[in-house]
């Protein structure tokens, strides 16, 4: 098997080329599964249309060839299971969402749930929708893999495990009952690792390789004057703050002692648990400054400085080594146009904290209440909304070297980085009882995930990025690299 | 002239009686007046009907007997000068305000442009509205008694000039254009000093005569990555917080200095102009703390306990003395159900500051900037979106005087207060060149400015509250004390 970085393509030579010409062949097919798949949102935060998206999920994973589909109850939203019995030695897992984050059509150039081509400026023609990146865009690149490779009459060279949960943009809080399932347990134990689809390549082309991730609390702070015992329990006239305490003061306050004067993060305790870079870590932050672009990412996040100052390969540091403690929302009192002189009663704060090995999902939240209680803060509530563990894989899992064989080979040498600074629920994967390996893997570039007019490059201007075709064509490989 | 405290009442008695009569006899009429003006909200917030709040204020005047009524154009929203010539000898100024405070109707119990009777528990019927305190309701009140006066075939005692503005409630920005207009500062000249119809009683039926009113600084303080040169210029993904600064964090940090660990403020230089509290100032206090009923405005208010745990008597001295920092309102990134994982870019504070006298609206202002600029916040926008100084009104003026005469003779032994806590634009009469007198006045109850549910009392339930009648004869009996 063979793989060559053409000129807007990643495409399969020699033994795979068959596979190649039905991935051109159905490219139509393939690109109009994922467009109807955005037309079909399920959002777990709204509570929408969730049996149907995993109705819609059970029924793409059985057109790909997947012999047995099964709806997994949890005490939140169902997941599905499915497995692909192709006779193989090895055994490989997916790891899917079929939920979308939620998006409000007004602040979007081109509807959410339309799922148009467009053409965005500086990158090609793309799918723009939500979901096109976060996740459906590379899931639906590996079921086209899956079609194409059935297409051209060739075996599927390895077992597949699949596990698609619909909770992945609520912090995942039943993913636990999903891989504990005896039957999904059994059938992921057999597995090698278990990966989910991505479209790891950045606007350059670049490829990074993620030996595990962050992990993260999703958690509401809320000040109340009720609850505080000071303060006023209603909304009231601006002109009793002479007299009364600030809920929304106190919780400023509150929010005040969570990071030091720098921003970095204070709460007490936090981070203790986080190991440190070992000399192989360091090596690889070396190797990544020089081989990702600080321009484009300052570019695509409009930045023009690093936190503390920091130069980029030092950026690297805490993106991949520290926690954080970021502030998502925060809404009191009157926030429409002009003023309204009201002192609130009740002020709230979103948090998100990521977390590194061996940091942990309950010891962060334990740290995270004794710091404020020690501080005078105890009445706060302090409410998750979701989160777990960070995740680790070995960089000498065959699930990573078969990343790392199959970019090469397209003549890209990926960045591996020690871990994504983002999150995701592979603890359920990388934990006891599984310890397994875990990772994403998929070429082609998107992003915009979680904000407005999110994207996924179909025909890219940029030579170096994968098009449509070739991130279905990517994962073919991926396929055959791991079963290799 | 005389008056009485009846049960569920106040009566104009022996030569008022005649007024007093038709009073009654156009009760319907003058409730419906009420009624009618809280149907035509204007909202200068959301510039809503501006125009014809002002023509419906200008035809409310002249119904009422004002021969002469004009409209003044301001760089903002009209406002109505009229006077109202009876050949008498003193001549009384009234500032009115036809604007009224944005209302969401989803958090109200009764439509707030319905203007509907209903019950209120505790209370007895209400007219519950927009505007029904703040501030249509008494100055409804006030036009009845004018009404009232013609009908009975009396003559004004008093000459009149009215002055109405529609900005009261986004910080009266155009105030001093209004009063500098030759003819309308000519006719105010005049006056023995201006009033503001109100509903001073509350629910146990004490009245409270107020010697002037803080000054506020209404703002909005904007942190945002761009201008900040720091975090992002868009919202990210929130895993770049481990590498990118918060502006929502910059934000908390900034509005944390404002205040010490006590809540009082922080600003520094802020209050340095304020006068000390006089014996007699702190005599009406000890007076007051016995005459107004803590259980009641801690009951109104949903409070446990005063700021800095002071007593009842001790809380008043930072109420009417000292000025404050509150946060109206707070605004950043995702504020739905639930989770976003993004790095907001921006963060917005919406403040009100209050001020006493000698503090001033353009020293505050600048001693809040100098502050911010000095501990590393200078790069956050400070936004003024209205404000004036505050008033001082002495004890002896002929205006006080006759109030203290009304409510003594219905039996009522006033709470003389140095200061009214909140704010409205008396400055731009008590101030140079006018320096007039200026207060409020008027019997009734009524709560819920700014607020959802906002009710003015027509049958009350405490014999000790002025009925609607009654609320209209106090502004007979007080027209005839100040014409006296």
């Amino acid at each position: 098997m063979s793989a060559t970085a053409a000129k807007h393509a990643f495409r399969l030579t020699d033994e795979l080329a068959p596979i190649q010409a039905e991935i051109s062949k159905h490219h139509d097919e393939s690109l109009h599964r994922l467009q109807d798949w955005i037309k079909h949102p399920a959002i777990a935060a709204e509570n929408r249309a969730m049996d149907e998206g995993c109705d819609y999920m059970a029924r793409l994973a059985k057109d790909a060839g997947f012999q047995m589909t099964k709806r997994i109850d949890t005490d939140g939203h169902p997941a599905v299971f499915a497995t692909y019995d192709a006779g193989a030695a090895k055994t490989f897992g997916l790891y899917y969402m079929y939920d979308v984050k939620q998006a409000d059509p007004s602040e979007w150039s081109s509807p959410p749930f339309e799922a148009r081509i467009v053409d965005k400026p500086g990158f090609g023609k793309v799918v723009m929708g939500r979901g096109a990146v976060n996740q459906k865009g590379p899931e639906a690149a590996f079921l086209g893999a899956l079609h194409a490779i059935r297409a051209a009459g060739k075996k599927l060279p390895i077992n597949l495990v699949l596990v698609a949960e619909g909770e992945e943009e609520i912090g995942s809080p039943h993913m636990r009952q999903i891989t504990n399932h005896p039957e999904v347990m059994a059938a992921l134990k057999k597995t090698v690792g278990v990966v989910m689809p991505a479209a790891w390549q950045d606007p350059d082309g670049n490829i990074t390789v993620y030996l595990g991730a962050k992990g993260v609390v999703e958690c509401e702070l809320v000040a109340d004057g009720a609850k505080w015992g000071r303060g006023p329990g209603i909304d009231v006239h601006s002109s009793n703050r002479a007299r009364l305490d600030s809920p929304s003061f106190h919780l400023v306050q509150a929010l005040a002692t969570l990071v030091d004067d720098h921003g970095n993060p204070a709460i007490e305790g936090f981070g203790k648990e986080a190991r440190s870079a070992t000399s192989e870590q360091k090596q690889m932050l070396d190797k990544a400054a020089v081989t990702l672009s600080e321009e484009t990412a300052k570019k695509l996040m409009h930045v023009k400085t690093w936190a503390n100052d920091k130069s980029w390969r030092d950026s690297m540091d805490p993106f991949m080594f520290k926690p954080t403690v970021n502030i998502e929302g925060l809404v009191a009192g009157y926030t429409g146009p002009g003023g309204k002189t009201i002192l609130p009663h009740r002020a709230v704060a979103k948090l998100d904290l990521r977390l590194v090995p061996d940091m942990t999902y309950e010891g962060a939240l334990a740290q995270l209440r004794a710091h404020l209680a020690k501080r005078g803060f105890g009445d706060i509530e302090v409410t998750p909304s979701g989160g777990y563990d960070p995740t680790d894989t070995p960089f000498e899992a065959p699930l990573i070297q078969a990343q790392l064989a199959v970019a090469r080979r397209a003549g890209i040498e990926p960045a591996v980085m020690p871990r994504l600074a983002g999150s995701y629920p592979g603890y359920a994967f990388t934990s006891a009882p599984l310890r397994l390996a875990a990772g994403h893997f998929g070429f082609g570039h998107g992003s915009g995930a979680h904000a407005p007019d999110e994207y996924f490059v179909i025909e890219p201007m940029n030579p170096s990025v994968a098009d449509w075709d070739g991130a279905v064509a990517s994962h073919v490989a991926y396929l055959f690299a791991l079963a290799g």
